[in-house]
């Protein structure tokens, strides 16, 4: 069996697989229109690499698994009628996004971009209005994997958690579940709008005008999901009329961020360049994650861990 | 009975005194050096403005609540001589500060200030080492009441707490205590240093150059306690060295840092101007222990919470 990587990977990591899988041929750092995929029956990919034509050539694919989360390129259709199965890597961002939420949110709480550039200035100066995170309230858009660990880390500084999804079921390290039609009520509540929610039909747009009118004007708004999520001129003119405190935005309607966009000067915007969830752990978390699956699949490829239900998308 | 404080509360604030107590008699805003102090039987103030000059015109004074944490300038022989109770607000700093700690660790790990840094420049970059804190190890030098609450936090982002202090006994959230004899030899687990000890004698120059030679080289320094816990000079050297990896200071050995000190302009370390502990409800906090040492205080004066030990000094 052929498995092949259109990725690279360390030395150590190679051998790893290797020595594990001994009847198991594979190859990195392969291109995406090169010759091997013809014969893969497994191909391990980061995603941006995979349409139409690609699913053409490889003709022996049974399995593909992105080593992504986001899957908005991937043509299902395609996948769908060749009977290839699908899988992400969904959980292994959440140590690194989670992380990195809690970050901007002490940052910003703690007044650090202040305390940086006063440094440069050599400025000594206690005059900020530095506040405590401690009973503050956050709802969460997309309390899955993700998003549960960030209600995780907010409830040990004492932060009232409210998850928000579409069918009301429960999540893990959320004090309440509410839906998305009850979103726009409860937004009066939260001191922090944290979305990941995935790109999906049900999640593009699903934030409107009429939902950063319901926040506080000191509400701090996070995306770490996907760009689509929102209308930007929205966000733009909430945050230049002080309708909200500030926004926290690790995804773009248009990455990488056009150098025009007003969001990259706005005083109360961070721009991240969707970076929350890389970490220097990432591929061997993707390794440990595709291993577990490659004995499964050798066994018949039944219960694949991040399976992609085609029809969802998710 | 006269209360005299030496700093202005808000109206509110004197009010809901003034109703708990009414047969006080509270004055605000009070110099030390004015003629209220001379009838004063209990005083409150920021510590700052407690001399021996001070002392001698308080005849009538019984007790002495210093509302902060730091009590290097209280005048300990002369309280003792007359037999003045005094307490401080130890405690009320644990949230700000143990925020504050969190912010500064999560902020470098996370690599904001480079990417405050590219936003300036419009510069959409991916390119930075991020990492994860979940697995690291801290010891935390002094894990009292803040030690303890950095230690909470910090175990629920899966980081190993090693406190340290000079009895050796048990202390909340941590994993293991050691003493700071045994300091230098478990230095190389760290990959965070952090310091919250009082300036005391035992405390003043702790930390020798032997200490930063057994640190890792990538290890942070973190000092929120009192500057004169190490000689300024051994630190910038093992700055400069890439003996250890990055400072964040609180503290200095000169407050305000003069401009000409080196720290400033280290690219390895972030000076922050003394405001760990600063937050909006530091004064909410204070009066509510004030109010309660008050009534015991009015009962006898017994079991005063952070009464202080004269001849500990702490």
């Amino acid at each position: 069996m052929e498995v092949v990587f259109t990725f690279n990977i360390k030395d150590h990591q190679k051998e790893n697989l290797r020595k594990t899988f001994r009847d198991v041929t594979f190859h990195f750092d392969e291109k995406m229109e090169g010759t091997k995929m013809e014969t893969a029956t497994v191909i391990v990919t980061y995603g941006d690499d995979v349409d139409d034509g690609a699913l053409d050539r490889a003709k022996s694919l049974k399995w593909l698994m992105v080593a992504s989360a986001g899957m908005e390129k991937i043509p299902f259709a395609s996948i769908a009628k060749q009977e290839i199965l699908l899988t992400n890597v969904r959980g292994i961002h959440k140590t690194p996004m989670a992380e990195t939420v809690l970050a901007h949110i002490l940052a910003l709480k703690r007044s650090l971009p202040l305390i940086y550039e006063r440094q440069k200035n050599k400025e000594w100066s206690r005059n900020h209005s530095s506040s405590e995170l401690k009973g503050s309230t956050a709802i969460i858009l997309g309390p899955g994997a993700i998003g549960s660990e960030i209600g995780r880390l907010l409830q040990a500084f004492d932060v009232r958690t409210i998850g928000c999804n579409r069918s009301g079921r429960d999540c893990a390290s959320m004090d309440e579940i509410i839906l998305f039609a009850d979103l726009e009520s409860r937004l009066p509540d939260a001191d922090y709008v944290i979305s990941v929610l995935p790109s999906t039909p049900e999640t593009k747009g699903l934030l409107t005008e009429a939902h950063f009118d319901s926040m506080k004007d000191s509400a701090v708004f996070m995306n770490f999901g996907r760009g689509d999520l929102l209308d930007e001129e929205i966000l733009i003119k909430a945050l230049k009329t002080g309708k909200i405190g500030h926004a926290v935005l690790d995804v773009f309607q248009t990455e990488p961020l056009p150098v025009e966009n007003e969001l990259w000067t706005l005083p109360n915007c961070t721009v991240s360049p969707h970076v929350s969830s890389l970490s220097g752990k990432y591929v061997d978390r993707a390794l440990i994650l595709f291993e577990e699956n490659l004995v499964k699949f050798q066994n018949g490829g039944a219960d694949l861990v991040n399976r992609i239900e085609l029809d969802k998308g998710y």
